[in-house]
C-alpha cells in the first residue's frame, strides 16, 4: 500500500515510520568525523549500521556495525540516511529498493536545488529508481528527527519525545527549531526536513501528522507548494482537528523571489494563502522565534482565549508600558470587579503603589504571602482571563538585593506564586529580564518549566502572539 | 544663581552636578544592611558619609564616616541621598539648607505619590523648606547615577562612564536600563530618576542634558509633564542638537489612566505628543527593550540611514523570513549592481546556494576566506547601505559541529569578518541565536562588542528600529 486507502486524498502512506527498527547511514565519511553516523549513534534504539566501502573502522564503535554495502548487512534495514556524492546516488537507491528499505533521507544535494537541467533530470531519475517502494525525504534535506526512536541528524538533539511536530523544507530552520525548542524545555514527536520534496512533500507529511497519534500540535515553515497539490492540501486541512501554526516565507515580493531561487516551488500569491489560512483556522506567525514562543506558551497553558488581562509590575512605569503594548495588540486591561477590588485594596499596605489594574506592587513583591494573595484574588476575578507579571531578574540575585529581605525562601515562594495560573486555569505569564544575571535567568527558566510556567525576557516576544491564539480558539468554537 | 541666565528658558541651573566632591547618605539603616550607603561606597570618588543618629558602626567601614547629623560633618557636603521616614523629612531638609547642600535625592515616598491631600501638602512644604537653595530630585525617586563620580544607588552599577544619558521618573525603569545597558556593554554619562519631580522635573533635566558636554545621546521614559511646562519643553527641544529617543507611557486610554494613578501628572493627549515628536525630530520607541537596542546599535555604528540592505544567511529559509520582515518594515533587499553580482557569483562554489541578495551561503560560511570576500564585495556595492548576517550559535560550539572543519581559528576569523561594516562605514548586524549554547553566546557578545559590533538574538529586537533611526537622519538633513 503506497497510497492511503482510507480516504479520497492522494497522499502516500507513512504509517510504518512509527515502527522503524533498523537504520543505516550510507556514505558516512572520515572527513566529517563520521558526523551523521555518530549523531544517530547517540540515541538510536534499534540496530544501526554504517555503510561505506572505504571505511574499515570508526573509532569508538564496534567493527561489526560497518558494512561495505547495504546488501552486505545481514538483517533488515527499515531506514537509511544517505550522504553519498550525487554521482553515486542512483546506484545506492537501487540497493535500497533491493534491500527493502522503507524510508530514505537523502541529504545529498545538487538536484533540482542546483537550478540546472542536469540536476532536475537526476532528481526525476532518483524518484523513478525508488520505484514507489522506497519513500524519499529529500534530496537536499536532513530528513527525520524522531526522538522516541533516537533518530537524530545532529549532535545533542534532545532524546526526550514530546507531542510537537515541525515540518520544513530547510534543514537549517529545523536545527533552529529543535535546538531552540529543547532550550525552552520543549520536545518533539517528529521533525521532518523534506528538502526538494521530490517524493514526500509538505502535503504528504502534513497528512501523516494530522493522523499521527504521537502529535498534538503541528508547526510548519513553508514557502509554497506545487500548484497541483492545492486540492489535497485543502482536503487535509478540512479533516484536521489539531492546531497548526505556520510561518510562511515569501510574503513580500523580494521574499517571494528569494524563495523561488532556493526551493524551486511556487510561492507568493498572498491572497490564496490568506484565504486558506482563514478558512481552515491556521495560526500564521511572523518568524521562527514567534513559532517557538507559541509552542512554549501552549505547551504549558494549552490554547486559551484572552480578552482581559491583569498586569502586575514592580515598577509603575513598566506596568504602563505593558498596558500600552497589550491594548495596542487588541486586548484589554479592565478594572477589577468591585468585590475583588475590595479584597486587593485591603492587601496593599504601601502608599504610592496602585491596587488597581495594572497593579503596581513595588516592594510588596518581597512580602511573599501578600503577593500570593494579591495574584490569587486577581485571577479569581471572572472579568480576568489571564495575567502578565513583570519581575526584574536582579530580584533573584542576592548580591543585588537588600540582603536581609532576600532569604533563600524568596525564590521558591515566588515560583510557587507564579504557578497560580494553573490553579485558576488562566495563563499567568512572567516577564523576567535576561539582564545582569544570566545564570539566575537560566535557573528560573528551568525551575518555572518544572512547574509548567513559561517565562519571557521581553514583552515583544509573546504579546503579539496572544491575540492569534485567542482568535484560533474563537474560530474553533464557531 | 538658581535659574539659567543664559537664555530665556525657565529652568534651574544644575551645572554644579559635574563637580560634586562629597556626599552623605542620610537615614541609612541596619535593617536594609546599609543598602544605599554600601552601594555608593562601591565607587564614590569623593568624601562619603553616613548620617543616622542611631548608627554607631557599619561593618567594614571606618567609624569616622558615620555622623549623627549632617551638621556634625566637619567638611562640606555637596550631595545627599535621603531615605528617612516622611515624618523626619522636613527637619532633614532644614539641615541640608543650613549645611549648604547643593543637591538632594529624596528616596522617601508617600508624598503626592500617595494620592492623599496630606501627602501633597507635605510635598509642597518640602519644596518650600528647600528654599530654592537645595535642588531636589524626587521625592519618591532614586535620584542620580553618575558613574564618572561613582554616584550609584544600586549594587554593581557599572563604574565606567559613557556618553548615554537616561531620564525617567521611575527608579525601577532606571534599574532596568542601567543593568540592561551594562549587560550589553553600554555605559552612561548620567541617569536621573526624578520621582514626583516636585523641584527638578523632566524639563529641567532635559535642558541640563542637552547642554551637558559628557552626554551625546539622550534616552527618556516619560508619562507626561505638567501642562505649564509645555512652552519650556518646546524651547528646549528647539535648541537641542543631540538625538533624543523617548518611550512614552500612557498612549492608550487604560495606559494613560494608569500613568495618572502612579505619577499624578498629565499624560494622554496623543496628538499633542505626536506633534511635538514630529516637529522636533524625536525618535519614539515602544518599550524599554527597544530603547536599549537603539542605544546599543548607535553606540557601535552611530546614526545611519538604511534604505537598502544585503542579507546573508546560512539557511535559505531564514533568509527569506528576514527579507519579509525587512520589507514589511519599509526597507528594501535589492539586487546587487551588475559588477558586484559578478564578483560575488565567482566566489560561490556550492551548487544549491544563492549568490543573489538575499545571499544563501550554506556551508560556505565555514570557508573563512570566501565568506570574508563575499561580505566585503556586498558591502562595497553603492546600492547597499548595510547588512544583516544570520549565524546559528551552534556554529560556535565545537561539540555541535563537524569537528574537522571547526578549528579554533574559525571563531576569530568570523569575528574579523563581522567587523567589515566598519571598513565600509555601513552597519553590519549579526543575528546569533541565544539557543543551546548560552555560554557561547555570552562569549561572542563580548568579543564582538570589543570590535564595536552589536549582536542580536531575534530579528524582532532590532528590525523595527532601523526605519526609525533612518527617519531621524533624513529629517535632520532637511
Amino acid at each position: 500500500m503506497t497510497h492511503s486507502e482510507t480516504s479520497d486524498i492522494d497522499v502516500k502512506d507513512l504509517s510504518f515510520i512509527n515502527n522503524i527498527k533498523s537504520m543505516a547511514v550510507i556514505g558516512t565519511s572520515k572527513k566529517r568525523n563520521f558526523f551523521f553516523f555518530r549523531n544517530h549513534a547517540e540515541n538510536f534504539k534499534g540496530k544501526l549500521y554504517a555503510v561505506n566501502p572505504n571505511i574499515k573502522e570508526i573509532p569508538g564503535f564496534d567493527k561489526n556495525m560497518i558494512y561495505p554495502s547495504l546488501s552486505a548487512i545481514p538483517g533488515e534495514v527499515d531506514f537509511v540516511f544517505i550522504s553519498v556524492p550525487p554521482s553515486l546516488i542512483l546506484e545506492v537507491m537501487d540497493e535500497c529498493v533491493e534491500k527493502g528499505v522503507k524510508l530514505a533521507s537523502v541529504f545529498t544535494a545538487e538536484f533540482s536545488d542546483s537550478g540546472t537541467e542536469e540536476g532536475r533530470k537526476l532528481e526525476r531519475e532518483l524518484l523513478r529508481r525508488a520505484k514507489n517502494k522506497v519513500r524519499l525525504l529529500g534530496p537536499n534535506g536532513l530528513g527525520l528527527y524522531y526522538p522516541k526512536l533516537g533518530i537524530a541528524w545532529r549532535p545533542k538533539f534532545s532524546p526526550k519525545s514530546g507531542d510537537i511536530a515541525f515540518l520544513a523544507q530547510s534543514g537549517g530552520i529545523c536545527n533552529l527549531v529543535i535546538y531552540g525548542g529543547n532550550q525552552l524545555g520543549l520536545h518533539f514527536s517528529k521533525v521532518f526536513s523534506f528538502g526538494n520534496g521530490t517524493d514526500l512533500d509538505f502535503v504528504d507529511l502534513l497528512y501523516f501528522l494530522i493522523n499521527d497519534p504521537e502529535t498534538k500540535v503541528i508547526l510548519c515553515y513553508i514557502e509554497g507548494i506545487k500548484k497541483e497539490r492545492g486540492v489535497e492540501l485543502k482536503k487535509i486541512l478540512k479533516q484536521n482537528k489539531k492546531p497548526i501554526a505556520i510561518v510562511r516565507g515569501g510574503q513580500t515580493e523580494t521574499g517571494s523571489i528569494a524563495a523561488k531561487t532556493h526551493t524551486a516551488t511556487l510561492s507568493g500569491e498572498n491572497h490564496i494563502w490568506n484565504a486558506i489560512f482563514t478558512q481552515y483556522n491556521i495560526i500564521e506567525l511572523d518568524s521562527i522565534e514567534q513559532l517557538l514562543s507559541f509552542a512554549y506558551l501552549i505547551e504549558l497553558y494549552g490554547l486559551f482565549d484572552l480578552k482581559n488581562l491583569a498586569v502586575i509590575s514592580s515598577s509603575g512605569g513598566y506596568g504602563v508600558i505593558l498596558v500600552d503594548l497589550i491594548e495596542k495588540a487588541g486586548m484589554k486591561v479592565p478594572p477589577f470587579s468591585p468585590d475583588i477590588q475590595k479584597q486587593i485594596t485591603q492587601l496593599f499596605h504601601t502608599l504610592g503603589t496602585s491596587s488597581k489594574n495594572p497593579l503596581d506592587v513595588s516592594a510588596q513583591v518581597f512580602n511573599s504571602e501578600t503577593f500570593y494573595k494579591i495574584i490569587d484574588s486577581a485571577l479569581s476575578d471572572t472579568n480576568i482571563d489571564g495575567m502578565i507579571v513583570d519581575l526584574p531578574s536582579f530580584y533573584f540575585n542576592s548580591d543585588l538585593s537588600f540582603r536581609t529581605r532576600l532569604d533563600k525562601t524568596f525564590e521558591d515562594e515566588m515560583i510557587e506564586t507564579l504557578t497560580l495560573g494553573h490553579k485558576h486555569k488562566k495563563p499567568l505569564i512572567p516577564i523576567i529580564k535576561r539582564i545582569n544575571c544570566p545564570e539566575d535567568w537560566e535557573r528560573l527558566l528551568k525551575k518555572l518549566f518544572e512547574k509548567n510556567v513559561p517565562v519571557f525576557g521581553d514583552p515583544h516576544e509573546f504579546i503579539p502572539l496572544l491575540p492569534k491564539i485567542s482568535k484560533y480558539i474563537r474560530n474553533k468554537k464557531n
